[in-house]
């Protein structure tokens, strides 16, 4: 069974073709097994992972110490997630095996007590849970959490959510509400919203009133995390990148206005709201996420989905701020967007949430990864020159190449979970209404309203807005997202037009249905895009999107310093396919270029020259894949109109 | 007798009225009295400074740790050569007082074997010269030395002159190239300089040779900084802003192609060069040293006279890399450059470096301090959004608001110092001729082939470019800086026509003259400047600049989000005296502005409307004087010709 957590409905699915076939195949072609080798420590000149090294030596299987990060056990967590998910997608009696047999080597490494987390085990038990604001511990055991439920869904098999069920038990048995316990919460959100997918799979209650706890706890007074500090005898300052906003425990999280902070906590911390707000019912804390989300998406996002604007404390900054070339927008940032917006969804089936899931899957997620699916990026900047990059310590964390394998490895196997679970993404149920949030080719099995529905989604989405849906019999209603950039679009039922109303972003069909086919034509024109005119990095500039992608330039194609290069607000765009390029397409326009003066002249009162150039746009997600070279998204517009008096 | 190094001709000088008049007795009865206060650590609510402390706790005289920073003394030092510059100009029996009663305290704390330096001294006397890289104790003795040589020149007396002689003769006898001593040379370039002015006066070839020594040492392999930090057990990393660029070891000077690393070592660095190939008359060194100028000037200066783009390090990072929101840009790194400016001029007289020392003059080096000379600036960013200093830790170094005092309080006193003797950077003679590089109001004394020639300068340049000029009879020739700004100027003696030559930016007279008037009158309209079309940060931006002053807005006058201003290339620029603005002056042009959207969508394909605006510039060094704003140099240009096909 698919369905997981509160994403209702979907049972089952099998991808084929289309835009993302290929690349789910990918995870489980590409990325898995060389993540497996990886977690072992067996790519030649890949950074040492220690992970299952770790577990081993938990398990008490040979000598050794800890190797690498705090969190290095949720590197495999997330791949065992990925794995549960490709599982459910098409067997693979291989793949199982190992994975079963990693699940038996974490059945050794747990601890009598139920506790688990390599790290502790290692270092130092007596340690555990003395410092929850910066180690990892409560997130770590969130992400097992996680995998484990993914597990026990695709197999069937609970041997590893018993594991999990004991450690979850274990951390109730110190931290909670009551007196003699820790008043504490996870320095790295992630356990909360697992807790209550292990709740939706054994109805455990305690486990929703820990994941109530924690989101609840954050921020209240006294300061958990400042009197855990005091007691370390460490100084810790409230302000700047690393103080109290780092972990969102400013303030209570109903009282937070804005998301702050280091951006993948925030948004992980915004999942964990929204899940235990959908699971409580809690009014007050459904708005508090309504009031989050919109705070990121409306002031703090780039245009590719990116989230993060600053490297320091990979974090939020303040409102319209966002710089293209020290952007971080974090691969995992943009990946928990996603996980966002999908639960901003089950509250409310807004077109706008499913925009924002579009925004950040189709261009910061998939720019995190490499064609070849085997170098990934970590910061996805708007902007790259490689000569800043390698000599500006400003720019230093923005590569201009995907590297192989981080020794921090959080992105890669992230990636891997989400491209293999797309179809929760993609579907949902709610009531008697099957929501299609996002067009990815694929034959989907979901329930709705109890009953089993067939869906079939016939596309080349996003290359084209072309959409064919067959659809089996039965009393339910469907709604289809129409896309905020779509502003023309076809429908037929079965060949005809059919009685439909739109609302929220959605059409949609009251049913009931026979078995048939429906054709959806979504105009998809290139568009010139505007940031908000609060946003002073982007004044003056514009970017290409046609349908959900961002386009980009890279010096490859246009020649170096991309900075000089302007678009005309008049230009004709022609979009065409175009195999020879990453991405297998392009924008082609007449632009312009400021001329470098041969004087060299540093400053001049004679303004550069001005000479027609022909621009080249590819998909911004396809970039950094043919060697090292500029980018930009943002770039100048030569207005005629208004801007010239 | 003014005149020193080899800063050739001036002897005297009266400064009274004029634009710097005031500046300059500002620093006697404001800066000087207050930098005092602070050396002793009496201003209330002031970083303590520690600097007398120190000495007088190494003269035995009370008892007491080190405080501060490792260059502590060169605080006083800095403060000591200002008060040398402005016994010069006037006398003041009290403040003489002061400072001999300070020398003798500086005799005191001076070791029996010669050595002076507070740090080590207290600290641990066997560490001194085993950290030459880090420990500045080479640049503290550069300050005090050139401190000693400005006093003993300002008032005869030479006991301070005598105490630095001997902690010259105590390095000497540790560093060098014989055999036995250490290979080294200074981490903080300073004592260069230094050295080549105690030579001037005492005509020591010993000081020349040391000077010459660490000039031609550095970068030599081994390298000596790399085997040091080896002996320290410290690790070293070639690359990033600490790397062996930051104290230019990279490489030996002549095979230097580019000024790196952090900038007022870099600079301090160039004058040393240029004051050793002067004296030596070595042709190469004088070529490295152009090539190193040509480069900053050409490829790495802001508008505003400032260098050093990054923070980390405070450093230069690669060629037209010129953020300006993210600058560093120090103060005491633009009074370097008007040093450096100063000798090129001794080496040629060229009108371009006299055109660097204006631009770096009159815009960041006054910007480093408030208009009332009580609060300085280190970092001059050329954009400043307070919202980012506050919340945005890649922008905390960009203070919107200058500080009272620094626990490194570098800036002020060098400010003090570098206006206090304006005279040498005004003027100065080569042989038959007498060259006037800066305008500065005041009453000159100077030494031309062994004459004395009184000279008068009466303008109120920078605000108007009427300057009038009283000789005294004599035959010499008199060359008068004609700056790159102005392209179109008249010119009279004694009210009529008079033959004259231009030549590399000076008009020469070739003399002799009687008792005469010249009048030189600049036309000085507003001009728009732009940068070089490589300058990526600067695209499609323009400045103003009238004169040699560069304008900027600022919040106050314009209104928040000084980004979303435009300024037509065809919009008539008015500019006029104002009183009521700070620096009394203002530029008035009809603008645009971006209009933010009611709806607040982050991103939309309809761009940003666009209305009329009233624009307010005020001189950009006059910044900051009314509160926390935004302000802003460069901004975007609407063009109506080439740029809008």
């Amino acid at each position: 069974m698919f369905k997981q957590g509160n994403f209702a409905g979907v049972l089952n699915a099998e991808f084929e073709g289309g835009f993302f076939g290929p690349i789910i195949q990918g995870v489980r072609d590409i990325m898995l097994p060389f993540q497996w080798e990886a977690l072992n420590d067996r790519v030649p000149g890949g950074e040492r992972s220690g992970c299952i090294h770790n577990f081993e030596v938990a398990a008490g299987l040979k000598d050794g110490q800890h190797y690498g990060f705090v969190f290095q056990d949720s590197d495999l967590a997330k791949w065992l997630e990925a794995v549960a998910y490709q599982l459910q997608l098409a067997p693979d009696a291989q793949l199982e095996k190992l994975a079963d047999g990693v699940i038996q080597l974490i059945q050794k490494a747990q601890m009598n007590d139920g506790y688990l987390n390599t790290y502790y085990q290692l270092k130092d038990i007596t340690k555990r849970y003395t410092n929850l604001r910066d180690d990892h511990e409560l997130y770590t055991a969130g992400h097992m959490l996680e995998a484990a439920v993914a597990y026990y869904l695709a197999t069937g098999k609970d041997a590893f959510l018993q594991v999990m069920q004991r450690m979850v038990a274990h951390i109730a048995t110190h931290i909670g509400p009551e007196p003699g316990k820790l008043h504490g919460y996870p320095g790295h959100e992630e356990i909360e919203l697992a807790l209550c997918k292990l709740y939706d799979v054994t109805g455990d209650e305690q486990a929703l009133r820990l994941a109530e706890y924690f989101i609840h706890q954050r921020g209240q007074t006294p300061n958990y995390f400042v009197e855990e500090q005091k007691k370390l005898g460490r100084e810790y300052k409230p302000g700047g990148a690393y103080g109290y906003t780092y972990a969102q425990h400013h303030q209570p999280v109903l009282e937070q206005e804005a998301l702050e902070g280091h951006s993948v906590r925030a948004l992980y911390l915004l999942c964990g709201m929204a899940d235990v707000a959908l699971r409580t019912g809690d009014e007050t804390l459904k708005d508090a996420c309504r009031r989050l989300f919109d705070n990121v998406t409306q002031r703090r996002m780039y245009v590719t989905g990116g989230v993060g604007s600053s490297r320091h404390g990979e974090a939020f900054t303040f409102d319209f701020d966002l710089p293209g070339d020290t952007a971080y927008a974090e691969t995992c940032a943009s990946i928990a967007l996603v996980f966002a917006s999908r639960r901003m969804l089950e509250m409310e089936t807004k077109g706008e949430f499913a925009d924002t899931m579009e925004r950040a899957l189709y261009n910061t997620c998939l720019a995190g990864m490499s064609l070849d699916m085997k170098n990934f990026f970590y910061v996805n900047p708007l902007s790259v020159n490689p000569e800043a990059s390698h000599k500006d310590d400003r720019k230093r964390h923005v590569l201009p190449v995907r590297p192989h394998w981080f020794g921090c490895a959080c992105c890669p196997p992230n990636l891997a979970r989400l491209l293999s679970s797309l179809a929760l993404y993609a579907l949902g149920s709610q009531g008697r209404w099957l929501n299609v949030h996002l067009y990815i080719q694929g034959r989907y099995e979901a329930l709705v309203n109890d009953t089993k529905v067939a869906i079939e989604i016939l596309t080349d989405y996003p290359k084209s807005g072309s959409i064919r849906l067959k659809l089996s019999a039965g009393d339910y209603g469907l709604r289809l997202h129409l896309p905020s950039w779509c502003k023309v679009y076809t429908f037929h039922l079965a060949g005809k037009d059919a009685a439909h109303e739109v609302k929220d972003g959605y059409l949609c069909l009251n049913g009931p249905f026979e078995d048939c086919e429906l054709e959806l034509q979504l105009d998809m024109p290139v568009e010139r895009v505007y940031a908000n005119a609060l946003v002073s990095e982007e004044a003056g500039k514009v970017a290409l999107q046609r349908g959900p992608i961002v386009y980009c330039l890279e010096e490859v194609d246009n020649g170096a310093s991309l900075h000089q290069l302007l678009l005309p607000r008049e230009a004709a765009l022609t979009w065409a396919k175009n195999d020879k390029l990453p991405g297998g397409q392009e924008i082609k326009a007449r632009g312009l270029r400021r001329q470098t003066e041969s004087s060299l002249a540093l400053y001049s009162t004679k303004p550069p020259e001005v000479v027609e150039a022909k621009l080249t746009f590819i998909p911004y997600y396809a970039w950094a894949n043919r060697g090292e070279n500029e980018m930009r998204v943002w770039m100048e517009e030569a207005k005629k109109k208004a801007a010239c008096l």
